[in-house]
């Protein structure tokens, strides 16, 4: 055993040490130990600190003392069991999908300002436990953005703010899935990857057909869900936008039933061509729950969101909250109000549409010229966009082309595998404009052969 | 209608003012709209203009148009009732808790430091989607820290970083109580407010009385429970170590039964008068499951914690995450890790743990003095100190009078409602030194009177 005199406490570092050979194995159950007078000789240390030692390891139960029979190793201390080598756990990526930002362009300077004011100005009571459906602040800024433009109908007590679009989903199936499951209508095509999600929260998916207008509402009366699950301002994935006929016949079908439209207001932000459509929230603020966050806008690690539900329902939102984790950290909360209140925002968002039209105009662009059999669709709004492929075409391989040459693209599964034809989604908001012609090109290379027609 | 040409889109503002005309019931369903001709006259505005906002509210929903039948307010667009006058929440304050710390002693200035240090140096993938385990470099740390200062036995793939222990606790009973309920033992007296998030999460919570040596483990034996939620560090309330004997028999019925410790290492930054014990998790890996946080050594606000779980369990718990909401914000995670790397939290708890004993001894000081029919328990360790008071006492009402005068107390209840004298749990943490003695003193005077022996 070595005592390093500079570093912490003599009688800590012991301890560690005795601990370490009891739980290697080195000292087995039932060993006895040296009497403490003549351990510390031999360390050269005093008695007391070895006494010290042996009492903390007692009492976390590594060791056993009794009158008048010496201190042993406890005969429950069984060495651990060392992992086998290569046992550690591969760490896969969980970034670079279609529909991420360019987090190269994370506005750091101003966040960083955001966080430098809310630590310089929130009093001490801000970061105590707090309201766990969000600081107060950020549900007011939340409120005036979404009414302002998102054209909700919503006050600060109908805000719950969420860690993301998946955390607000989960806490309002499970609100809404009591004490039963709840039968829910989800797009087809839609997003695979949230299944798992809306399983674990309590909902049966019950896939719906989406066509060019949207949404199949009449499809949706059928199937008989109690809720459906939306994505109307750009659909994931075809990135069609819902009818204003659908629009309608949609609220309809909650309005007769009782129903809910859970509206994931997912790309709302980058609307290109012309203003964006209103939220269906607006129409019904009583029948809708609207869900967003600040993953498109900003980044997805901030996990920053936002649910807008009728009163008695947030109200459950915020009670299940609170029984879940006691609400999201509180200082990045203040510091979106105030980038709210301040504008930057809004300034982040408008440079941010500018850039993305770019980058979409030159991929699109490039697509026509180069791949012209592919089918685009899906252009108005969003980071991605929709690539019909020919009869014939592997989306996996355009896939595995597509992230080789830098363009973040995923293979489009229909839920039920109902016909169309093969489909990927692919992200150009991380695909520099002036990137675009050759990464098409090489694309047009690559699925050159017997892959293509 | 006032159009305001100094701000934003005409078009939007005309949409603005239309969509508000129809939600308040000013314009009802059915209602012509006037042609957009003549409106763009009476406005003196182009007619694309208004031919564009009506056309927004068409895809909205809020409008309708036929070909020859012009432009109407839509059937199903109700005006939204108006909440009633006083129908604001209520805002109640969830904080000053009598375990919380001190936060105008917040590192606000390291802490930003902290964070200035993550925005000038994670590359831009640190901020997309994450493991919902948590950022590694965090994981990695926190596996080093426990190691060392709580004795854990733990490798980083172990680690699942939270949003605190309350979020560890519901994720950890969601993995066990699947599929069905999860019978488990709680602490008595213990955390009243912790019972609607261990029952939303699956546990039916079965009182086993807490003593002078902490939980009663043959009455736990005889609870049939499946697991058991302890606080060995520094029991709340009673604020009781859990003794060397009773540290022996929980891991024995843990390990013959094949059942699961739940630690919540609550507290146990804060021993004062010396080394603290280890934790429980390092005793018996496989069958414990250390809970921990930031939120007494830094803030509550951070939201920030950890779950040390045996692999399988941490592969499932950090599963759970995912189809949950993804997992914690990223940048407060690099800025701990960041703090842990560079011992500015070490450094912090020194501070806190010299300025916190101080604050104890003033109080129990002060105490002993000036209400000695008081009798003070559980000072070794935390942020509160556990009173119990002479039989015919009013608990809540020395709470009222000690809130009065600045010490956050509350009165203890016990789960079953078994007996034992009259105990309320005083937070000193919040309370300076040099105020203990004229606090202790004021209590003294308010208390006196009939609700006093």
């Amino acid at each position: 055993m070595t005592i390093n005199r500079g570093i912490g406490g003599i009688a800590g570092q012991i301890a560690a040490e005795l601990r370490h050979a009891v739980r290697t194995g080195r000292l087995t159950p039932g060993t006895r130990l040296p009497a403490t007078r003549d351990l510390a000789a031999d360390l050269r240390v005093s008695r007391g600190v070895v006494v010290e030692a042996y009492e903390q390891l007692v009492a976390e139960g590594f060791l056993v003392s009794r009158v008048g029979s010496g201190t042993h190793v406890a005969p429950a201390a069984a060495p651990r069991a060392e992992p086998p080598p290569g046992d550690r756990e591969h760490a896969p990526y969980y970034g670079h999908r279609p529909t991420s930002p360019d987090l190269g362009l994370f506005p750091r300077e101003r966040w960083l300002a955001a966080l430098r004011h809310v630590l310089a100005t929130a009093p001490g009571d801000a970061l105590d436990y707090g309201d766990p459906g969000g600081v107060p602040e950020l549900r007011e800024e939340l409120a005036g953005y979404l009414s302002r433009v998102r054209a909700a109908d919503v006050r600060p007590d109908h805000v719950v703010v969420t860690g993301g679009v998946a955390q607000g989903l989960s806490l309002v199936l499970r609100v809404l899935a009591e004490p039963g499951r709840l039968r829910l209508a989800v797009e087809d095509p839609g997003s695979d990857r949230q299944l798992p999600l809306l399983r674990r929260a309590g909902a049966d998916p019950v896939p719906v057909p989406v066509d060019e207008e949207g949404l199949d509402v009449a499809a949706l009366a059928a199937s008989r869900a109690d809720a459906v699950l939306v994505t109307p301002a750009h659909q994931f994935p075809t990135g069609v936008v819902l009818s204003p006929a659908r629009r309608a016949a949609l609220m309809a079908w909650a309005r007769d039933g009782d129903r809910i439209v859970l509206e994931d207001d997912y790309d709302a932000e980058f609307r290109f061509d012309r203003e964006p459509v209103g939220c269906l929230q607006g129409l019904a603020p009583d029948r809708v729950v609207l869900s967003g966050s600040v993953s498109k806008s900003l980044a997805p690690g901030l996990r920053l969101g936002w649910v807008v539900a009728p009163a008695r329902l947030a109200a459950a939102v915020r009670r299940a909250r609170g029984e879940l984790d006691l609400g999201s950290p509180v200082i990045e909360q203040y510091a979106l109000a105030h980038f709210l209140r301040t504008g930057g925002y809004d300034k982040h968002l408008r440079r941010m549409r500018r850039e993305y039209r770019v980058r979409r105009d030159a991929l699109v662009e490039a697509l026509a010229r180069d791949l012209p059999e592919v089918r685009v669709r899906g252009i108005e709004a969003g980071l991605h966009v929709y690539l019909e492929l020919p009869e014939g075409w592997d989306a996996e391989r355009l896939v595995a082309a597509a992230r080789e040459l830098g363009l973040v693209a995923a293979p489009v599964s229909r839920t039920r595998g109902a016909g169309g034809p093969p489909a990927v989604v692919a992200g150009f908001a991380r695909l520099p404009a002036r990137r675009a012609a050759e990464t098409v090109r090489g694309l047009n290379v690559l699925m050159s052969g017997h892959f293509r027609k």
